[in-house]
């Protein structure tokens, strides 16, 4: 199963994520089989992500988006966060500051987005300006409505200057929603991840679907598509986003950099240091 | 064997690294055995890590200093950075930018100390300013002399804010490093590494350790203490510094905080919402 193609959403497609699976096994047999699948992805990840921090020419940008309790943190945990943390960094975009308010609504972010070599992963991102603030009326429509266009500008930016930009979203139904929160109330070491918000959140749900859907229908472009990823299983979810991040890295194919120092100088320098030992 | 204790310098102590052991295996039979250590330790502080997270009341910020080769790389892939992304960032202190050296030394430095909950790994540090720069003499004596109690200061005043603080220097001897600067040059893939100047700084080594000598005298505080860890073998540092992180976030004790929601009112959220699902 071609991951990347299956679950990216093509420009202009519309899209409903009603008629998108959130439970499905794809190719596996079962968890075992999708979990070997994911460390091979991880393995080839974490050694393409050394060559690319090498060569320091392009960038890769991974933007997570999600319902709650769909997997945001897991992912980071279990197949995002196993690269190596001197080229990696996660952001968690919250509830913005009142200096990160007085500005635009992309300046957060961007003083975030990787440096050349790096990896950055968004826990949540800009999109939230056109997901809850649009559904909580937080600014009128005349300021949330461009920003589809904006984005997509912004998005085209990065990318001409090197940076792969991924979009994942974590598709959960809301039954297997309800069951992840029944788990936390039955841990306590979960305990304070419980919010009475999130059952509020699940009461506006249609009108946040609908806002994701437009989101995805206007913002998953050639240089920055949306991938929908079932997220019922979160074996599937772990090895679907791995592949996609994999395969990705490869296109990206990076390469050790051609070496600017004289090598026969560095073995003359050892051979010196070799000997001044000896005595 | 106590590392913690075994490896401290203790306030004031006089210090000479060519009398400190390189090269031992500890209480460890063969690597194998350090090895099990160590995967033991990075379970402990996987799970600390995940409570000071939640805690959200102390930091800590570890600080690795080294010559060359000695293994600050390795030990961020292999043991720091097993700990969760979302919670622990790693900051390499390289060269100074412009914008950087138009400020106080300790500029850059303070923008990247861990906020609550948080952990750093500062790869190089604001040691690099009583280091490299005091060695060549990239400021005069009248400026470099008086960052010892400027430094002290300042981790006081993080370790008065809740910020535990460890300083870990791996200790290898010329020999190995000189072993290993040969194994680069048989390895394209570590070609990149590469660097007419590691032999140079060779040369100085005399002066780069006693200015390192200086800084573990001066600035191994009760509350920021210098650990000079044998680093020849590398699994033995492995070992001993995930030891040592482990038992410093166990002595922190961080604790999930008390639930703040009332579980009463989640559970009834909870049913109604089970409820509406059968409708």
């Amino acid at each position: 199963m071609d991951f990347e193609k299956e679950f990216r959403i093509k420009p202009s497609e519309s899209v409903s994520l009603k008629k998108r699976e959130t439970k499905t096994k794809g190719p596996f047999e079962d968890k075992a089989d999708a979990v070997a699948a994911t460390e091979k992805n991880i393995a080839t990840i974490q050694e393409l992500q050394y060559r690319m921090y090498v060569e320091a020419k392009q960038s890769l940008l991974i933007v997570l988006q999600a319902p709650d309790a769909a997997g945001k943190d897991g992912v980071i945990r279990k197949v995002l966060g196993k690269m190596n943390p001197q080229g990696c960094r996660t952001y968690p975009f919250k509830v913005p500051s009142s200096v990160e308010l007085a500005h635009d609504f992309l300046w957060r972010i961007h003083s975030c987005t990787p440096a050349r070599g790096k990896v950055a992963i968004f826990n949540r991102s800009h999109y939230e300006d056109v997901l809850v603030v649009r559904v909580q009326n937080l600014v009128p429509e005349s300021v949330w409505r461009p920003r589809y266009e904006i984005i997509n500008d912004f998005e085209r930016n990065l990318a001409a200057n090197g940076t792969r930009i991924l979009k994942f979203y974590l598709h959960i139904s809301p039954e297997e929603q309800l069951e992840r929160f029944r788990k936390r109330l039955e841990n306590p070491a979960k305990h304070w991840k419980l919010n009475p918000g999130d059952y509020e959140a699940r009461s506006q749900w249609d009108d946040v679907r609908r806002a994701y859907e437009d989101a995805f229908e206007r913002c998953s472009t050639k240089y920055a598509p949306w991938y929908v990823i079932p997220a019922d299983h979160k074996w599937f979810r772990d090895a679907a986003i791995s592949s996609i991040v994999a395969k990705t890295l490869s296109e990206m194919d990076p390469k050790f950099p051609p070496v600017d120092v004289d090598l026969d100088e560095i073995r003359r320098l050892y051979d010196l240091a070799k000997d001044a030992q000896k005595i």
